[in-house]
């Protein structure tokens, strides 16, 4: 292990929009009453005027406010690392390198997005943040952001993880948030849902309709999502500009670029400032990761679909499983979602970045290797990019090539041992959906408009 | 939070050994057989001889050699923190630094020695080691640390922890130790325990006990302690030496310094690089902060005893509540040792260091406030230095003088949410023991060579 670092001062002042260097345009968002394209006052009730610019724009650069750039460096820049544990026991002539965001308060990439995100409401006077979590990432980099500028969060917490992950709860309470199991009494989608299922274990798509449906209904509330939406994933650039410094100071550029795909922001964060030189005609090989027991990109539809279960959200252009699709209950719970970010689906959907799938106990196995041999304890869904870039330097080693592998360790696995637990007592499976069972989940977008 | 980092070229590349400045010679330890000063072949049988040199040096500076460096970067220089966002809270005129340890991937200060000392037994030839761990910190920073040199490691984890902190173990299996729960049948003294009481849920004197045993029975395994001795004190001197750099950035000079003591190798290992500068006529102000439920410091006795309940250690001069004293179940699992460090024991005994004792509620008060005007979320016992720190920062403000205050936050409380869990509640309770349980503790010291 090597480390990289970048000092406070070189951190970079604006994000990176990709929107500006895209030759073709992803098909816009329909307001699902209208089957018109989206309008700002659209998003009006949900986010503040700053995000929705921000979600439009066209700049290539945007500014980050002063009072975003000093909390971010509560543990920004993160540091870049060469792998070189990892590279000795795969025995490979590539040098892997990982830009490592566990170093936030909250343990992932998560408070790159929330630290912003809690500033412009609390710029425009919004008192509280209504917003949903699935592993519990998400929600606890957003009490913390809330916490930062003194605004209430509630947090919709998916039950299957509410009942398992304590610890994450804890941490939400610990920096002052409110947190309800979902779906949850608290809502009408959440009562209709109960009403039907008591024993519901829920799902990502129906903790967004709750939290949603919250901040729909309340005039001091808005509301807030950790993955998926342009802001998200221009907030998260932060990752891959300040990668391209580190990578500088180190002396070379990577030939492959890997992340974990969830909703998508990890991976676009370090990966689109990389994707423009791409566009500009540089040989850079990108790859989306995902897992095989909720496999959006690499058997999902590219279509139109709501975001979540509740059919609230506006209708967005992205590779699917239908938005009632339920993923079995792996343990990288940030990787259960049925859709994928608009903007890294029209990068996929335009051949500029390659998904994969991995099966979760190779996955584990990629993330145990890494933890002998680089000291870092992968959450599961970071051990999926792992895994990503050990068969890169396998191929590599194969191919007798000198390549440089660049990945996201998007977050430390402190919070998920249960997980390394059952792994360490052979107790962990696979699980990947039939094809009936993809089918059904893609009928529900057969009545949309389509791309 | 404001950080100050040091790149890694700037890391010391010697530790400093504070028995080469001090005024008046510790009391040495002895064989219980003879009751006369140690040989380094008494302690043969348990350390390399690198460590028992180390142990008995009088030399200022020692050099930390090259692939220990190496490992050290995995996570060092560590960073030096302005907290902010606290002093703010508390309305101080005083500035408040913080030398953040839970950077490490174990997340505490423990790999600081675990990694020397695992090289050591390494270079001469052995092949596993065998160690206890109370609240699983140390057992996780040597199973590290064995990982990095090719080391077999055996823990025998107090059983107490082993039930309440699974997570704790999970990791020691990720970096390929063996774990078994102490009091233990692996031992004949661990067999003798379960024996007069099966229901005994273990002490770190008797997990320190059979870890002895253990390494003093097989030629392949030496020992390996967390705490306490002169060595570990000396590896720990990184903390403070790192700091003086930082502080000549930051600007300024600490007139107060804090940490929290079980052993006392946290605190030494901040405190002593200091410490020098006040032998040599420096007004600085040092406060060892442990808990009322075991106060070593503050109401145990100046007196030779061992260090395990089993009575296979060397007999050294300490503060001491006695080496059967079983103190509450705290959640500062590391704090709760019957000793202290004999130089630090020297130290306070000198008046060089004053000691502070805080209940259990009042820490986790502070350790709440730290979490939400800092970020990180403390170990319980990092809590008790964050108390210490709060305290000064009061007083400050009271006297309205701008002092400076450097405190060691030690670790993170990750793997401690369940007892943040429990403070939430309001269901955590505050324990002292009484004149009588503290005299019964001190009985068995009554035997035993005078100081």
């Amino acid at each position: 292990m090597k480390k990289i670092f970048l000092s406070e001062n070189d951190m970079p002042k604006s994000w990176y929009n990709i929107a500006a260097d895209l030759k073709t345009e992803p098909l816009p968002p329909l307001n699902p009453g209208t089957g018109q394209p989206l309008g700002p006052e659209d998003l009006a009730p949900l986010f503040p005027m700053a995000l929705i610019e921000q979600e439009m724009s066209p700049q290539r650069e945007i500014a980050i406010p002063e009072p975003v750039q000093a909390a971010l460096k509560m543990y920004r820049p993160s540091p870049l690392i060469r792998a070189t544990g990892l590279e000795k026991a795969l025995k490979t002539p590539a040098k892997i390198y990982f830009k490592y965001e566990g170093v936030s308060p909250a343990g992932s990439h998560k408070p790159n997005t929330a630290i912003p995100q809690a500033y412009y409401n609390q710029q425009e006077g919004v008192k509280r943040i209504a917003t949903e979590t699935g592993a519990g990432q998400w929600g606890s980099s957003m009490a913390l952001a809330g916490q930062i500028f003194g605004l209430d969060v509630k947090v919709y917490m998916v039950k299957v993880s509410y009942n398992q992950k304590p610890y994450r709860r804890s941490m939400m309470q610990s920096w002052g948030a409110e947190i309800v199991s979902s779906p949850s009494p608290d809502t009408n989608f959440g009562r209709q849902v109960l009403a039907e299922d008591p024993d519901n274990t829920g799902s990502l798509g129906i903790a967004i309709s709750e939290a949603v449906e919250d901040a729909a209904t309340r005039d001091d509330t808005k509301y807030a999502l950790g993955s998926v939406l342009n802001h998200v994933l221009l907030h998260q650039t932060i990752i891959g500009l300040e990668a391209k410094k580190q990578m500088e100071i180190a002396g070379c550029s990577p030939d492959i670029v890997i992340g974990c795909v969830g909703g998508g922001s990890n991976f676009a964060g370090l990966a689109f400032p990389y994707l423009r030189d791409k566009i500009n005609g540089a040989d850079i090989d990108f790859r989306a990761i995902e897992p095989t027991a909720c496999p959006t990109l690499t058997r999902g539809a590219f279509a139109y679909d709501f975001g979540d279960t509740a059919q609230m959200t506006p209708l967005v252009s992205m590779y699917t499983l239908g938005h009632t699709f339920m993923p079995p209950g792996i343990h990288a719970g940030g990787l259960r979602y049925h859709g994928m970010a608009p903007l890294l689906s029209h990068v996929v959907r335009e051949g500029l970045v390659d998904a994969y799938a991995y099966d979760q106990v190779e996955v584990f196995d990629a993330g145990a290797i890494f933890a002998r041999t680089e000291g870092i304890i992968p959450a599961p869904e970071s051990a999926h990019a792992i895994k990503g870039a050990v068969d890169a330097a396998i191929e590599a080693r194969e191919a007798g090539e000198e390549q440089v592998i660049l990945f996201n360790l998007s977050g430390h696995g402190h919070f998920d041992m249960s997980a390394y637990d059952a792994y360490h007592a052979g107790e962990l499976t696979d699980y990947r959906p039939t094809d009936e069972e993809l089918a059904k989940g893609l009928s529900v977008t057969e009545g949309l408009p389509k791309v």
